[in-house]
């Protein structure tokens, strides 16, 4: 059963890319450094086929903010809206329950 | 910027996967058919890679305690544990705020 939990949030990064996305492999690498360096931090997750779907953790909604505005990922939100995203969507959510299995 | 919403709630279920996952495509495909039958349902979007990624997106907390019952599923659920899942973790959120990009 999913248990209550102290509450953190995550933000779904939903998107597609245009077919060219050149530059966009090394900023990914470059952007996830850097949001394990941001204060609240928590964890990340990314897939990607059609869509892909990135989802950070943090903890608290300040992190997020403060994130957002990171000046490097400001470039990078910047570049790519032009270069490499046809669509995405940004959702922030609070994280209220969690259960987990494993073997 | 992001905008607040009505709120609404995400199912973000993360998981790895064993080796051979014989039968999990078919039924993957008959639990998102079903899943699109309950009432409250408001949307899917699924990618994997090394990690599989489903956000499943939902009116409210009966929509997805409803779901988690749904008898169809609950076989899904238990053949996922025995068969196809190494690991899994569902966490259960509340979508408070989004934004979107398009071109």
């Amino acid at each position: 059963m999913s248990e209550p939990i102290d509450p953190y949030y995550a933000v779904i990064f939903t998107s597609t890319q245009k077919e060219n996305i050149e530059g966009y492999p090394e900023m990914a690498n470059k952007m996830e450094t850097l949001a394990k360096q941001q204060t609240g931090y928590l964890g990340m997750d990314s897939a990607r086929n059609n869509v892909g779907i990135t989802v950070s953790y943090w903890k608290n909604l300040e992190a997020i903010k403060n994130w957002k505005q990171q000046s490097d990922h400001v470039i990078a939100q910047h570049k790519g809206r032009k270069d490499w995203y046809s669509w995405y969507n940004v959702k922030i959510c609070k994280v209220e329950r969690e259960y987990e299995f494993k073997i």
